[in-house]
């Protein structure tokens, strides 16, 4: 292991392990993604709401996957990356992950029968490390930032002889989660609508690359949404790759990473229309709206890209799709969050 | 106006006026309206939870009226009897209800330019009352209990000339409420899937006659689902036809009508395989159920729907539809039903 890079960029190593190009992801892998991972996933549903685009003068269309299985996007990306690691001769799986994705890759591992080892931070919500505990899996909490989770994974890997699922760097991943984008775009089309943008959370990267790739062959504004306590992205885009930031709290815990992925920044960086930073406090009004107008209980990541799609659509009397990335949010905080109000 | 039965029954009046006869309604009555309201309310989704599937042992499909125009279904029923006012020479449209009929009846007057004044109780939660006053309607407070509300109506009707769109007695209002069921089939259809029972919550009794109508021809159990608090069906079949209960407090502010409607239990007495009742604690925990594990924010009148299907469906391995009829609750009362937890 390690290489000259590992230092400045602990991503290289898994992006170079999973022999990963950019240029070998298109359009056509997500097709793919999407004819296997039918009858696998829920079709979750497009949802309307007429008091946001009330307050938008615009059309806003939910994905609602908050909704799928293991209650995020993630598990599509996790089903495709682990039935290729089960249909090899893998002994087991370790992800790391801010929670969503050790889910997903949990929920995967047990589906195909292989032992599991998350790695999540100090800081994850309780919520979601007992719903990985619930599918048999082995959580070990290891520090805040992303360095100190892939230090670990290393060590795990090397232990274990397990094969690593990365959130960002693996192929499978990336094209699994753009099917959400890819059924978003398709469902608003058989409504009898046509997305003007869609608009996606910025964690690590996976979400708002498998958006641009399903929005390859569409005239599709791809608008992406980071918390301003952590702007990964938009530090990317100065750097023109990928940077550390310094992470200052941010409710949306899925969209804690300070440093996007090397594969989903070569992906997104020239695809991206526009990145929207959100505030804080501008998360929490998006999460209420969305209990209280939509009835959907999202996770703040979700928010944040909600409250970017308000934000942008304001006014502009087009057609917005969201990806509400994910539900699972402890019930303290939206408890905290209603009396707030 | 009045005739001999009005003190015994007062919804005899109503349902006369109308000149309703249950041996009217059928099947072919929902497929009408069916095709009137496609494109006019929104084709709700069906919501599969794993987590409630493994708390039953069954396989739950939930319908997401909480996701309709007005937050409820019964937007349904009021734009088909506020269209067929409309194409006669209505001045205006009275109602009475517990919230959400007239939420709904407000939105249908307002497309059709028709003025309104509803009449609800003094303790319906303040939201649906804003929702209301949002649409332009006029809303006036009476009482608590239904014979108070119907006896406003009436002297309003006579002061104002405008038509009465009775909540239980109006023959579109039960067709359009039983479309919400019939497309809940038809959705379960196309997943691959079939139903072996609907369950349907009892308030004024609109949503369970429609779900009778709907069931037709289909091997179906239709189930009702009500409050311990206020009995008001299973008191009815008791006695054979509609009596008045004594209503105690229930949460669920939409099922507190103390009598069944005459046309619904006409509907429904036969055909009804099971009723459920429920008591105020496991309301509480369905609701509860429904926001932390399908991530859908319902009312609490669709929460004793979900709480009776639970326990019908637990252990038996069978496909349950539910008929979550709504989502207009309160803030307030979601905060501290999670802070209770």
């Amino acid at each position: 292991m390690g290489n000259a890079g590992t230092r400045e960029d602990p991503a290289t190593t898994a992006a170079d392990a999973a022999g990963v190009s950019a240029a070998r992801l298109g359009r056509a892998e997500i097709d793919q993604a999407q004819r296997r991972l039918a009858g696998r996933v829920w079709r979750t549903p497009v949802v309307r709401c007429e008091q946001l685009d009330a307050l938008t003068g615009s059309r806003l269309w939910l994905k609602a996957e908050n909704l799928q299985r293991g209650g995020s996007f993630k598990v599509r990306g996790a089903l495709l990356a682990v039935g290729e690691l089960a249909a090899s001769t893998s002994r087991g799986v370790i992800a790391q992950s801010t929670g969503n994705h050790a889910i997903a890759v949990a929920l995967a591992a047990r589906e195909h029968g292989l032992p599991t080892i998350m790695v999540l931070p100090s800081d994850a919500p309780p919520t979601k490390i007992r719903r990985i505990q619930e599918t048999g899996a082995e959580v070990v909490v290891a520090g805040t930032v992303l360095a100190e989770r892939i230090a670990v994974v290393e060590e795990l890997r090397e232990l274990h002889g397990y094969d690593v699922v990365d959130p960002y760097e693996n192929p499978h991943v990336v094209a699994g989660q753009g099917t959400a984008t890819a059924e978003l775009i398709s469902q608003v089309a058989a409504e009898g609508g046509r997305l003007d943008a869609v608009v996606v959370p910025i964690g690590g990267g996976s979400a708002i690359a498998g958006a641009c790739l399903a929005a390859t062959g569409h005239d599709l504004a791809v608008v992406g949404a980071e918390p301003a306590a952590v702007p990964a992205f938009t530090a990317a885009l100065r750097a023109q790759e990928p940077v550390t930031v310094r992470a200052h709290y941010t409710v949306a815990d899925g969209l804690r990473p300070d440093r996007i992925g090397r594969l989903p920044f070569e992906l997104a960086h020239r695809r991206v229309a526009e990145v929207v930073t959100v505030r804080e406090e501008a998360i929490a009004d998006a999460l209420r709206a969305a209990l209280l107008h939509a009835r959907l209980l999202i996770e703040p990541a979700a928010a944040t890209a909600l409250a970017a799609a308000l934000e942008y659509a304001c006014g502009r009397g087009t057609d917005v799709g969201v990806l509400l990335t994910g539900g699972n949010i402890e019930p303290s905080l939206v408890s905290s969050l209603l009396a707030e109000r």
